[in-house]
This record gives C-alpha cells, sequence and structure tokens, in this order.
C-alpha cells in the first residue's frame, strides 16, 4: 500500500478483486511532481479490461493531482499487451534498458521506461 | 544505509567523510541481477577526485558480486562533473526524462538513465 501522497486502488469483478494499482511520486523531493505507478492484474482476469481501466484512472489521478508527467520505470518489454495499453494512453518508449528482467519462461528480456507528459512546460 | 547485498561506503581526506555512496540491486527479484548506486560529495570538497574514486569502487564491486549491469536512473543532467564522471567510466546515457529534476537554481532540468553493461549476454 502507498501512503499519502500516494494511492493505491483495486478493480473488481462481480465483488472480487482482480487487480490493483499503485500510484504516487516517481521520487522524492524535488523529483516529486513526476507520478509513477505499477499494476497487477489476476492472470485468469486478464484481457477483460480490468488493467486497462487502472491505467485510465492513474492518468487520470495524476492530472487532478497536478503532476507534471508519468513514468513507469520497468515495463517488461515482453509483455506486450501492457506495452500497447500504455502506448493507446499516449505513453512513449523512452529507452529500453536491456537484459533487465529475468523472464521465467524467456529468459532475459528488456525492460522499457515509458513516459507521458501531462502537460506543457512553463 | 543499504541492508545487504547492498552497501554503504565513505570517502575520507584527512579523517573527514567527505563523500559517500551506497550501491545494491536495482529491483527486486527477477530484475536483482542489475545494481545500482546512489554518491553525494561534500560540496567543499568537489572536484578533488572523491566521487571517482567512489564510482570506481562501485563498478569494480558490481563486478565482483557478478552482476550483469550497472544502471543509474537519475543522473541530474546539469550536473555535467557527474554526467562526464560516468561516461569517462563508460556508462552512456540511455534516455533522459525532461524536466524531471525541479533544480534549486535552474528550474526543471533533465534525469539522465545511464548505463554499464558489465558482461557480455549468454
Amino acid at each position: 500500500m502507498e501512503s499519502p501522497p500516494g494511492l493505491t486502488v483495486v478493480a473488481e469483478n462481480e465483488d472480487r478483486i482482480v487487480a490493483s494499482a499503485k500510484m504516487g511520486p516517481n521520487r522524492p523531493g524535488r523529483g516529486a511532481h513526476v507520478a509513477t505507478a505499477s499494476f497487477m492484474v489476476d492472470p485468469d482476469q486478464q484481457g477483460l479490461g480490468a488493467g486497462r481501466a487502472l491505467g485510465e484512472y492513474m492518468v487520470q489521478w495524476a492530472r487532478d493531482e497536478g503532476y507534471h508527467a508519468i513514468q513507469f520505470n520497468a515495463v517488461v518489454e515482453s509483455n506486450t499487451a501492457a506495452v500497447h495499453l500504455w502506448q493507446s494512453l499516449g505513453f512513449a518508449i523512452l529507452a529500453t534498458v536491456p537484459e533487465a528482467f529475468d523472464h521465467s519462461a524467456l529468459g532475459l528480456v528488456g525492460l522499457h521506461v515509458m513516459y507521458l507528459p501531462l502537460r506543457q512546460s512553463e
């Protein structure tokens, strides 16, 4: 669970929790105007929109809280459903850290740093 | 202070601590084969080599511990001394997150993600 100013939320399907997200500042202090988040979806409930619902919620939350941008630090590149979801919400891949994740089936795969600006610089 | 397997070290100049570094895995679990570190140098002692000494120590430590690579997540782009130091040790800038650091004098500046591979992929 995130402490304020962060937040943890869940998605339900017929009273069952099927996904969760936690969100808050990506860095303390002088980096706290950039938000980050992490997401978990029940493997049995993937493809039903829970991740998208939480992702859309998180982007709106970050806008409402006045964050300048959102940075995801570690999107597993082989998780194409997640990568495409974030791209559909406007995120770009800033970089891919090579072989930074030891996937249980695929071995070493890259981690994307993904980024969504929320407002123009002043 | 870092907990094992991480480590915190200091640099001394005539019995005075002039810089410190902490190092360890960048991520838990399946990302723990990539190391990270952060460094602080006494502003009165900059330019005397303490940062370089700790940086070189850290790279050797990561090699000795068997890490595959080192990732620095947030190198302030306006800190050209640090950027050049890491480049001189072989680090590359993978990406720059725009306006991610609120510099006390310069306002919003970017944060570099910097990366040094330590061994060939298998």
